[in-house]
């Protein structure tokens, strides 16, 4: 038997989660990445290793995480995302599984990511979508925020913009798009780009929503930008709001 | 002080409760009628009683359960709003407070409610949604349940259609539109009328969905209808796929 590679997108709801990625030896936490692990070795009998487009944190959605892992197995990929289905827990789903070339690597193969954070812009709480938004009392000016997302936009080093410490890692990164839209009482910041910094998306929402609060005028994005340091950024929101939505590969 | 009557619009995910309406002295069921009840007496520092437009079941959710209770207080609507919302848990909010006419009464005033009910109809499973939907993986013939959906609609005996015993209350509701409608891999039963019996409209649901399996023909249901006997309709769907909607008054 051959060892075949499978490329698969699952759904979860992060709310019960340390994340996608496994933590050390020894540890309790419970982390998808593990979750994935454990079920398919079982199913494979031998070790099998998963890797996601890249981690999410603990309590951070996806509704398109794709990942990769090699198996050998004579099972088809629908009979494989069946028998997955049947042992996942129901706060995570495969929902769909393929074949692909020896060597996808869902993470280094990822070309675009886009995230949502969702925010409940409303005094009234939301009974149904409580576990993912992010609920802001006072009135938000979108047009503002939309005038600093613009400036966000494109190829920067977003080193003000990360929880990570400095490195040697770049903090250089292209955001294509971030789509800023009302929908009733919610509004959704869509951001697409090739990769994000740890803790990027939900430092970049926590920015531009003082902008929609009058905390600071559009403009100011600028200045942070350039300062590269992380204390002239918003606050970290909290992560129940955001959600990975999609990965694109070529 | 004289007396007020507030009537109050309130959603909340049926999931962890025993139903909207309270059970017998002493009984340690968590209904949502004894939570409102405690915290409008502790509000009040008197006894309130709440009326709902009717009950639902153990698990069955609300987008616009409507209620009313009576209350002396110096309180604006909004702020008894607000004074619920705070100690309300977070699978429960109050979404529109106001003074309603001294003899307004939830249940006997209502004039038509709606439900919704949502089925999944996939192989695979929803993650964020599997709280409020029925999976069903086969396929269902959305044609066939409309035609006889049709059948139901109008003013008929649904005595097959409920679980209550057989009594000297009279079981001939008026439906007034059942509308069926596939959006994405859910197909969503939305049933509008002057009211419904115990376990109607998840008996309905059960009795279409036989059809569109093709397990029993449209014109079937005129049979059901005919026949009177709960034992000749289709089964109890389970409670997560049911809602409240709408509750209308004049």
């Amino acid at each position: 038997m051959s060892t075949r590679n499978f490329k698969i997108m699952i759904q979860y709801e992060g709310t019960r989660y340390q994340g996608w990625q496994k933590q050390g030896k020894g540890s309790k936490a419970n982390t998808l990445q593990e979750k994935f692990e454990v079920l398919l070795t079982k199913i494979a009998g031998a070790p099998v290793e998963i890797c996601a487009s890249g981690r999410t944190d603990a309590g951070v959605h996806a509704w398109g995480q794709t990942a990769n892992f090699h198996m050998d197995t004579q099972r088809s990929p629908q009979e494989l995302m069946e028998e997955m289905n049947r042992y996942l827990p129901e706060d995570v789903a495969v929902i769909s599984c393929e074949e692909a070339a020896p060597r996808f690597h869902a993470r280094y193969n990822a070309k675009r990511k886009t995230y949502c954070y969702r925010v409940l812009n409303s005094p009234i709480p939301h009974v149904f979508d409580r576990k993912f938004v992010y609920q802001v009392k006072e009135p938000l000016d979108v047009p503002a925020m939309e005038k600093a997302a613009a400036f966000l936009e494109g190829t920067h080093d977003f080193a003000a913009f990360t929880s990570a410490k400095k490195g040697k890692k770049s903090t250089v990164r292209t955001i294509e798009k971030i789509r800023i839209a009302r929908e009733g009482d919610e509004i959704r910041f869509t951001y697409t780009g090739d990769g994000f910094l740890y803790h990027m998306v939900r430092i970049l929402t926590g920015t531009l929503l003082e902008v929609g609060q009058k905390k600071r005028p559009p403009e100011d994005v600028r200045r942070v930008l350039n300062g590269k340091d992380r204390q002239l950024a918003g606050p970290l929101v909290p992560p129940q709001g955001l959600a990975l939505m999609e990965v694109r590969y070529d």
